[in-house]
């Protein structure tokens, strides 16, 4: 299997992106909700923000691709979560897991493991999540990125290897995995941690992208895991470079997302 | 029954909107509840997000318009639904009806048909959402209006027919219907639907617009449901011209609705 | 005791709070956590929106400051919400009560005297608010600001001594008390009122400011909540001199909070 991620593969897929308009069923957290339909918006996807149980489940079964946030997990919530879970991997509709504060909450920390039975195609996650959820530890204080991607690269490792997902570790160098094979994504910027959902939204970004993949080529998976963040960043970048502050950069970025051309993704990106 | 909405007639609601400042409850979907007050805010509503059972029944009492989008209808808040639109009918309080996704969904395709029962003053949708509640079709993929509204036309008629509510059908040239009269509004701009709560706004905003014509009058009313279209796609069409995106489009569609006057409306309405 | 808000002192706490990052965990309304989250990250203070029950209760005791607004108050973050401000009392974090809309709606009017049985910190809210929460009224229309804070001086003011909370009462001049000295706050402007959470966030600041003081020196206590008030009415005040109308404003007081430094707080302060 050859792994690799170039430049040319992650711009590619972003046009492919904007043809298709994936389709992407989102149960994410309260704050985050409009932020995250915004992103996928201005990027070229349909979100659709199904949540309620018996509604959840088979709309998985349509969707292109499905994220599961536990940041605010409700009691229906959770039903809605492990009914979408469940349809989406019965279904083959890509998947993925964002384990917010898991580690330190003990509801959402019961939630995601039994979310892992569900095998999700990609998990999104900082440092200190990715760490809590393949049980080497027991997480950060919250939402914080407190230690570097780096420092989760053996969890991560692990944790793709253990559930058979690519797991995806933010920080100033993202770094993806699939277990033995590992891209770093040096793209970004410090004021994308400044806006609420600035790690949640590229979830559902990498669903909308997994979408366009082989559900059944692991490489391919990888590769797209990482585009993903790829093209997020490279947004986030020129974004910052306009921005005055978090205000104006969460405005910037909405409309680079949506101008963002292959070639610019292309040249900007540093991929390692 | 002489059924006219002149430019001038949309203007003038809109100066009267702003004096009386419409007290407007909303139960509306978890992705665009922020936005939907902002836009409500900016025009110079008051909104209100009352959507708990047993407050939201009195409420309807007290406001001066109820809006209801069933898009992430979660059990209490369905509850809360069905009471606030009980309490609009009995209490002559205009409300609107927005059936977010219904067709293709089972929680809000049943709690949509339970709502008719109450008689809602308008409906607005798009067109595959019209179609599935006037139960014409199935319904769309979701949210997207992929057909056009006047492949609608039929459905929007017969709906307004067989619920006594005037019916606006969301599109490049949005078409309001009470069943005998139509009136189309040809303003607006594809960035409104590149920012997601473009459409449920709208029903926001219809429901404070409504708020200040006589309930009795059907004319009143359909004239008041396409003056709300046109006065929000008219700030749409100048937010427009001044955006990079979809992120500095949604800033200036708020600051638009805020300065937007009644002379620029009735200038720039185009109406058919 | 000295009860002295300088200018000097509330630069000084804002620099504090920079370097110390509070977390603060929010436990409020569906409407404005995304604008609430946002403003305290653009701050330096790190939000958390724990609000499910079993959860919420062990995280107020982690965390440096809790927020329970009741603008939703749905039965699950009611739990949550109890839960909170009992784990809050018990372990000392300072929180803050926002009675949103409490006097007019039942439930929330219960649940809100429920919550002062565990000694808020701090209450802030707008006249109507203030004076129903002291049972000297029965509310507004809702959300509005229908009096000026002078009116609720003396309801604020009986709360405060009833409760042991700082009361701040939000309006053109807003005033904050502890029942003996008053603090009145003559920066901010008028598009803080056409932004939904305009209000409510100034909760979540509060309650990051008054992690940063003595929760045993009630005159700390006093200043710390007028800090709070007078740090985010500056910026708000910068913000509208750039603002074209809500939207804009909206993007540049998120800029300004995350830019503003001590030496323009003490410069701009207008206190009394």
């Amino acid at each position: 299997m050859t792994v690799r991620l170039t430049p040319e593969n992650a711009a590619h897929l972003l046009e492919r992106l904007r043809e298709s308009q994936p389709l992407v069923q989102c149960l994410t957290n309260a704050v985050v909700t409009n932020f995250t339909a915004n992103v996928l918006l201005a990027l070229g996807a349909a979100p659709a923000m199904v949540d309620v149980p018996t509604e959840a489940g088979p709309f998985a079964g349509i969707a292109s691709g499905v994220l599961v946030n536990v940041g605010t997990p409700h009691a229906e919530q959770r039903n809605a979560m492990l009914e979408a879970a469940a349809a989406a991997h019965a279904a083959g509709t890509p998947w993925v897991l964002d384990p917010v504060a898991v580690g330190v909450l003990p509801v959402r920390t019961g939630l995601a493991r039994e979310l892992l039975h569900f095998r999700p195609t990609a998990i999104r996650g900082n440092p200190s999540e990715i760490i809590a959820l393949a049980q080497l530890g027991t997480g950060g204080r919250g939402v914080d990125a407190t230690d570097s991607p780096e420092s989760a690269a053996d969890a991560a490792a692990l944790l793709a290897r253990s559930t058979g997902a690519s797991v995806a570790v933010s920080g100033v160098v993202d770094l993806i995995t699939d277990g033995s094979h590992t891209i770093r994504v040096a793209n970004g910027h410090a004021l994308l941690t400044r806006v609420t959902g600035g790690g949640c939204a590229l979830g559902a970004v990498t669903a909308a992208v997994l979408s366009l993949v082989d559900p059944d080529d692991p490489g391919a998976i990888l590769a797209a895991t990482a585009a993903a963040t790829l093209v997020y960043t490279v947004a986030a970048e020129l974004a910052a470079a306009d921005a005055a502050g978090p205000g104006s950069f969460a405005v910037h970025f909405l409309d680079r997302l949506h101008s963002l051309d292959a070639a610019t993704v292309a040249d900007q990106a540093r991929l390692a």
